[in-house]
């Protein structure tokens, strides 16, 4: 385990900490998206700046290596200006606007408009699998800036010193780029973490780790007086769907695709393909040699993840008609174990059983509906990928798996999940707590966000020039949402409504 | 109390309906939102037909009047063509398509398309005080049928009659347009109730009623195996905040919209507004009684809300500061209460006391200041009400309200929640479990719905002949949604997104 160089937070600088959030909420809310903006590229800006000693830093603490640290900082960096270009493009307040209208269908209607406005101070906890992704100012973190929202980020226990540094350069980025005193800080140790999910100013918390430890955190925030959103991303064996002519034209391309993805960060992807499915008869020893299944891994994160790792491969050993078709011996190799589609339809929770490290489990079946069987006996998950021919017939197939999966995927392979407008990470419990919402992608602004409808507000003019515009409540003085009025309403028929008509305009 | 005429529903059964409703919501969430409309519809058209007998019946057991019932039963069917309107536009769908991207910004990006599905079987309470607008077939359950998923009803013991009524022409509705078998059903009783929020196939509930109901639901709900979202409308004091300047220019018309607000449905609306915040000095008792304020109202819904309305005003009357300006004898007349901001802000918890029924607490402030004071020392509300003239200064104050509330009004009343695009009927805790989501307009389809993102997933010829489509993954083999993919796209320079692009085609 790395050595922890940075002292656990007390109960008092939390709420230190917290109470400095909540003031530099106070602020951040009335700062115009389109100024907000520079914030978030200020801290893309110093990460960018400082990569080659963050990548060293983040080395040492996880052993993932520079290729890799070096794609995951690059990504994190982007992800914070997309999601700020997202932010200051408007589309994130969801504006909607209904004009009076005395002919409503129930009674006369006044003028409504809603929008969205930031929730308060988000707390957020790093995962140890994506030091830079989905920690410090990962995905939740740059979600909940772009919101309008502060941010304490309670640091994962794996990269102490990492965590420290990021923060620093977070913290001079905001200050140079004028964002409010305690926009963003940092929290260790595991008392702070359960006081901050508890403390009554925070609004909202976003997790990415173990179904156990988010049940936990679940747990503590729905005993709350005042329960608060909590999106908590846990676990997931996202299982592959091989169908029988996919099988038969592609299996050694598929099952090197699938070793790929596997064996991505040794195995420590919340979306590591856990479980593969395919017809019965193959040679799998020779066709897993022929993929290289023996190549050496990389270290575990942590010494921690990596007995807990052994423990469910030992777990998963132990079942009833579980052999093992390659390594076993520890994680510095794959391990693949192999069963039968009978054998798991009579005992399901194998399907559960996340072995979160570098081993997998190949499901053969030999008749037909046991992949419809199998997809119907599925938990909630992250995601699930079909491997399928234009002649397998999988449309009943998909339509199971869209009721258990948040992403699912065709002939490719769940790691890598790209950041960008339609993306959805997430899925039902266990995968997510919130499966209405997704942690990576433009939509995770939202999760920070909530609506607010304004009745008969007065009109101001509008510095744009727009024929009629509405002063946008609550958000600074001379702040303004213009929003036409057109006479004729849509081209198409449709009801008189602008959505998403507003934009934001000056001074 | 009304007598119950209907017995309760038994485990079994609930089991059963519950089992019944998920396989309806297995052939509903395959059905085109075009045609599910017609199921809707079909609902409104049988409350329309039937609208003597329901009002008649629902006369009897909430004593609401026949011309509030009239309205109440238009706003209902009103409500249900509307959602099924929204439904079958494909606007709930929210559609976004990103396009392959080989220089995507942090490596390649594949095709990815996000879609809403439907969650599954949904769990309504009814309410009591709106016996068809948030009953059986009231915002919850039209919601939830727009989107797709079916309803297992908890009738409310004040409307028995009226529920089962209502359940056999919704239930005989639905079997004239086709939908399938299950899709509606109503459960009775205590026990059902608690075993529907628990079941393991019920992926969702709605809620409206009072805090320490939705508050146990709520904490049953958090201890399900498997969480769920829970969607419940607890309490709200609905307070109006009188700028001096409104104050002095119209005084009497402020009081008496104020009483006519105060002592709709016998003060039974959630929105009541309980709390009037105006500047002292005024002739109270005159204003009141220039605005008959002795009126006689109606009977309240039933014995048991009489009684805890009466235990609310007792306690409050009790309080350290409280003195009574109007009433204050019982349920028929509407009691006026008076205290100081100072007096609330030493005792803060005035503010969140909701006396549902017929009774409502002025408050005097006599410095600059009190208004923000008193906003802050809110807890979460359904509405905040300002009535203030351009010469007022409230910028603050709407700051601070935004924070506080789902929705505020300008010179309005709180009363008489239109059902449209951008309402947004629901606020922070104790106002809402879910200060993200409406239970009012069309946005409460969304409360039902979740994302799915489909990676590379193959397209198909589109029947409505644009130039490149989608097939829709798990919605009926040859059902499409069809999205140009515009070469250009956007013409403001926007990313590749499609968002919203999307539409519904046919077979």
């Amino acid at each position: 385990m790395s050595q922890a160089t940075v002292p656990d937070t007390t109960v008092g600088e939390l709420n230190d900490r917290v109470e400095a959030a909540h003031r530099a909420y106070l602020v951040a809310r009335n700062v115009p998206p389109t100024e907000r903006k520079n914030w978030l590229y200020a801290i893309a800006d110093g990460l960018d700046a400082n990569a080659a000693g963050l990548i060293e830093l983040a080395d040492q603490e996880s052993h993932l290596g520079e290729t890799r640290l070096t794609g995951e900082l690059k990504r994190t960096s982007f992800q914070l200006r997309l999601l700020a270009d997202e932010a200051a493009s408007g589309e994130p307040l969801d504006l909607v606007i209904d004009h009076a209208d005395p002919d409503w269908g129930m009674g006369p209607r006044p003028d409504i408009r809603r929008m969205n406005v930031p929730l308060g101070v988000v707390g957020v906890f790093g995962a140890s699998n994506f030091p830079f992704a989905f920690s410090v100012v990962g995905g939740d973190s740059a979600a909940a800036l772009a919101a309008g929202c502060s941010v304490v980020h309670k640091g994962h226990e794996a990269h102490p010193r990492l965590a420290a540094r990021t923060t620093e350069i977070v913290v001079s980025a905001l200050q140079g780029a004028g964002a409010p005193d305690g926009l963003f800080s940092l929290v260790t140790g595991i008392e702070a973490g359960s006081e901050l999910v508890q403390h009554p100013l925070v609004q909202a918390v976003g997790f990415t780790g173990s179904t156990r430890g988010g049940r936990a955190l679940f747990d503590l925030i729905a005993d709350r007086p005042e329960p608060i959103p909590f999106y908590g991303e846990l676990g997931s064996t996202n299982p592959v769907f091989v169908a029988p002519q996919a099988w038969q034209q592609r299996s050694a391309e598929i099952i090197d695709g699938y070793l790929g993805s596997a064996t991505m960060g040794v195995g420590q992807f919340c979306t590591k393909p856990g479980l593969l499915i395919v017809p019965a008869g193959a040679d799998l020893p020779a066709l897993l040699a022929d993929a290289d299944v023996g190549r050496r891994l990389g270290q575990m994160l942590t010494q921690r993840l990596e007995d807990g790792f052994l423990n469910a491969l030992q777990e998963m050993r132990e079942r009833h008609g579980i052999s093992t078709l390659a390594g076993g011996s520890g994680p510095d190799e794959l391990t693949v174990l192999s069963t039968t589609a009978e054998n798991v339809l009579a005992e399901p929770e194998i399907l559960q059983q996340e072995m979160f490290g570098p081993a997998t489990l190949i499901i053969e079946y030999s008749r037909d509906g046991a992949l419809i069987d199998l997809a119907e006996a599925l938990d909630g998950q992250l995601t699930a990928t079909l491997q399928a021919d234009d002649a397998d017939d999988v449309d009943e197939l998909v339509r199971v798996l869209t009721r258990k999966a948040g992403r699912l995927l065709w002939n490719g392979w769940p790691t890598g999940v790209t950041v960008s407008y339609g993306q959805q990470h997430g899925g039902p419990y266990p995968a997510s707590t919130a499966s209405r919402t997704t942690s990576v992608g433009t939509a995770a602004i939202l999760r920070f966000l909530r609506p607010v409808a304004y009745q008969d507000f007065p009109s101001t003019g509008c510095p744009s020039g727009s024929a009629t515009t509405m002063r946008r409540p609550g958000c600074g003085a001379g702040w303004t949402v213009c929003g036409p009025r057109p006479a004729g309403d849509r081209p198409d028929g449709r009801p008189d409504r602008d959505r998403r008509a507003g934009r934001w305009g000056g001074r």
